[in-house]
């Protein structure tokens, strides 16, 4: 199966329909007590839920007082009134409310979906992209429309995929307000090709165009993005995926499905492909399958991208081999970077898999910003 | 010696002697030159020693003018009047002797240590672990109180230690005003114990426990903390190490103590296991002796640490053996990596143990923050 | 070729010269189009050749519309009157000329280079390094003072260059209005040699000197650096590398060019050895000559520095050997840490060598801060 298959059936649009169906199916009582995965319900069954769980576990813990052996210091207890209780209650389920409900939400519809794989049109054995960089508003969430620079309408770009040796040409249409160009970032070409005004080539103004060519050098998870006023105009959007797949795959990076997930943290937010949670896109698998996926860091921070419930293999830096592949589960991903690692999807369930620098995930009203999950299905 | 016998010896409190015996046994002239470790003594006898020290370098240097034979910009010197020296070294002496203060006050004493090692109640062969969740004020350093959020009254929570495949319950009692849950960072467990509200389990309410129980899955230095509103539970203190020795350990990670350093930078200011320098806690270690320092990053930044007079062996990231050790002096830890290296205790003195971020480190009044210092008793 | 020698040629003023010829150098056209590198022209010239570029690539996408095709949002095309259009130009035009001039300045003289080699004096087989601090107004580029500490009125202080078991005095001379003290960050010296004040030595007051003698224990990247008052003063520039050349060569590190880069981010803004694009200095070297950069963080931000054009070899960490030495494009530096890199230079240009968070390398107007070249001349 080849990679650029893979990654299209991660896109289907029946994959919406999985989250939901996942989580049902893992709501299995263990160890003999009432712990459920919440897969449905409103939040007043939750409710009832919760008291049912929370009665069980008393139980399951009886004769154990939780306040007692421990050598703490001036713990404040919550005040003891039944009414004071209540009101605790009340606001804590209001808090909740707004946490089931982003849950609840994902994945969430936007308009347009970013970082979408595009078909060249092939001329002459060329494979000729055609990228045309124009304002738009942009939705990085149901509703939150912000202002962005990008090609074909989309944030990222879309998604370039070729092979090694492969002859390309890149067309640039400017329909900005201000120059730009692009430089193909871990692309070893050829310098008149390195996309740098005044280094490397004119800017290209408004209204004109401009086109690359090259043969492609070498594989890997590159990118591509202005050079021009770039701290605007990537930050604003003017990025993609270039990726370049190598004549002879290695047996380690052998993968049922091949994502792409590009961190951006500038005006648009803390988004994963252009989108904040619960807009983002889950990677959906099946047990046993293997994932690649591809971080690429195009903001300003590092990003720890963390998975739950498995390790990630790390196979390639910036496209190049690790002489030994390594473990972690929490990789940092620093802007520039791409990481590529390789999932084992040996535990079912949904899981969450986000940045671990807290406030790019969480707020007190719920999870946001760079999160999304890695769904495994038995 | 097992890994967590080592670990109560490292808090035993005789610890507390150790840092001035060690630097004053250091205090040995060398070089022919008045160079001498500060031991003890007044501000006002530290000043004759630095008369002392001027006159000597003085005459070693002699022949050479530190102004001359450099190709220097627009160097200002002081000003040259005997008056003006006066005031500037009057000024230079009140911002050492604030230096001076926080160095002898190391390592300070607070009310509560965190990271402490917990002792489970064995129930039918299962390690259960009873942790309450509350609010309390917790000391950082002498008399600096921050609002917390505790497990069991102590920030971080209790050291949980346990060995691959043990069988191991975790009791939380919500004792907080608004909702919790605990993810176990690193375990790879079943998804209906993995603690993300509305994904695996409903929130725990006020007032209400949660049991999470598993078969411990994979060795490693891991983690146990909120996932839910974690931005700010994490950050206010809801988070402690969970251990988990390997059946079989290997060779490469032998050590004689066994020391968890958790970074953190909210709220409570930055921090290691809880404490601002001076109230951190220094490593003691025996000339020849190796240490393991398991570093976890809980915070929202990055943090270089860094070891003076001796390397560290990193042999660990997140519980997974790095295929090949490598040496290193500055290691940077991102929020949510855990990575462990051995040191090998070969050069005696009181060292320097700190981030690399100065500004996390030390201020115009002194070191603070995030600086410790490993002990290497002859 | 000894290492020390290559780093002299680098510095060579003749370099100067090599920027503007290689880019002429390199403009030719490709591929049957009119693609061009910008070596020379006004303003007003590229204007015309930017027309050329846009006609002839217009004749070679002929059969595509670049809006065509695209499912793209809301893309909001310019306005299309003339008027407009010809006022959206003038003010890229605008924009481009500055980003013009920052490109044809560069490398821009200032005063006074920081970072250049030191001679020691030889007494009785002893190399004695004499380094005064001092306050001084530093010009990080043309026209730009900022307020500095310095040794030796450099920015960072001068190159320290030794072998493995040589025997070195270092006679700090404080002509600063507080005290100070230095650090020698990464070697393994006795504590007495720390430079830690109040742990290992008293701060060297103002006005006073102190000697640091020892016998170089171990090869790499150090550095020396304040240790009192650090934040402050190591901000302001009291830092300098420490290069330790090992007494055998690993096959690994033959390199013909040795160059130190020391990156910074405090009040001087961000810097490449202490100066900011265009008065940064390029490194050029010759095609097929390998090229050793010495990465060092001095600041409080990480800085991931991306190569263009070739892929970078990292070979050392903090001075010690990686064991297996592995490939990146995008070099991630935290502060404190030093990594070495071997390039080999097979790509002919004028390459962009940078910070990638991208407002640390370019505004609106331009590039600035973390830029530099890496020129390879056919």
């Amino acid at each position: 199966m080849s990679v650029q298959d893979t990654n299209e059936k991660t896109a289907a649009p029946s994959r919406r329909d999985f989250l939901r169906f996942s989580a049902l199916g893992l709501a299995v009582p263990i160890a003999g007590m009432a712990v459920s995965a919440c897969g449905g319900g409103s939040a007043a069954e939750q409710k009832a839920e919760n008291a049912g769980n929370a009665a069980s576990t008393k139980a399951a813990a009886s004769g154990t007082h939780a306040d007692s052996d421990h050598s703490g210091g001036t713990m404040a207890a919550n005040p003891a009134t039944p009414a004071s209780a209540a009101e605790v209650r009340r606001r804590a389920d209001e808090m909740d409310a707004h946490h089931e409900k982003g849950i609840k939400a994902f994945p969430a519809k936007t308009n347009v979906m970013g970082n979408q794989l595009m078909q060249p049109r092939i001329v002459n054995g060329v494979k000729v992209f055609e990228l045309t960089a124009a304002r738009m508003q942009w939705e990085t969430e149901p509703g939150k429309f912000v202002e962005a620079f990008a090609y074909n309408g989309q944030v990222p770009g879309p998604q370039i995929r070729v092979t090694e040796g492969d002859r390309v040409r890149v067309v640039l249409k400017n329909n900005l307000d201000q120059s730009t160009a692009i430089h193909f970032h871990g692309l070893l070409v050829p310098i008149e090709q390195d996309g740098v005004p005044f280094i490397t080539q004119p800017p290209v103004k408004p209204g004109d165009s401009y086109t690359y060519e090259f043969t492609v050098p070498n594989a890997g998870s590159h990118m591509y993005h202005s050079h021009h006023n770039s701290a605007e105009q990537v930050g604003k959007g003017l990025l993609g995926a270039f990726i370049v797949a190598p004549r002879r795959p290695r047996a380690v990076e052998r993968a049922d499905i091949d994502y792409v997930m590009i961190l951006n943290d500038g005006s648009h937010g803390y988004t994963l492909n252009g989108k904040g949670f619960p807009a983002t896109e889950p990677i959906v698998a099946k047990l046993g399958q293997k994932v690649r996926v591809r971080f690429m860091n195009e903001g300003m921070m590092i990003h720890p991208m963390h998975l739950h419930g498995m390790g990630m293999k790390v196979i390639d830096k910036d496209g190049y081999p690790q002489p030994m592949p390594w473990m972690c589960d929490t990789l940092n991903v620093a802007p520039g970077e791409r990481w590529d690692v390789i999932i084992d999807c040996n535990n079912p369930g949904t899981w969450a898999f986000h940045c671990h620098i807290l406030p790019h995930a969480e707020t007190p009203n719920g999870m946001f910003g760079m999160v999304t999950a890695l769904i495994v299905q038995k």
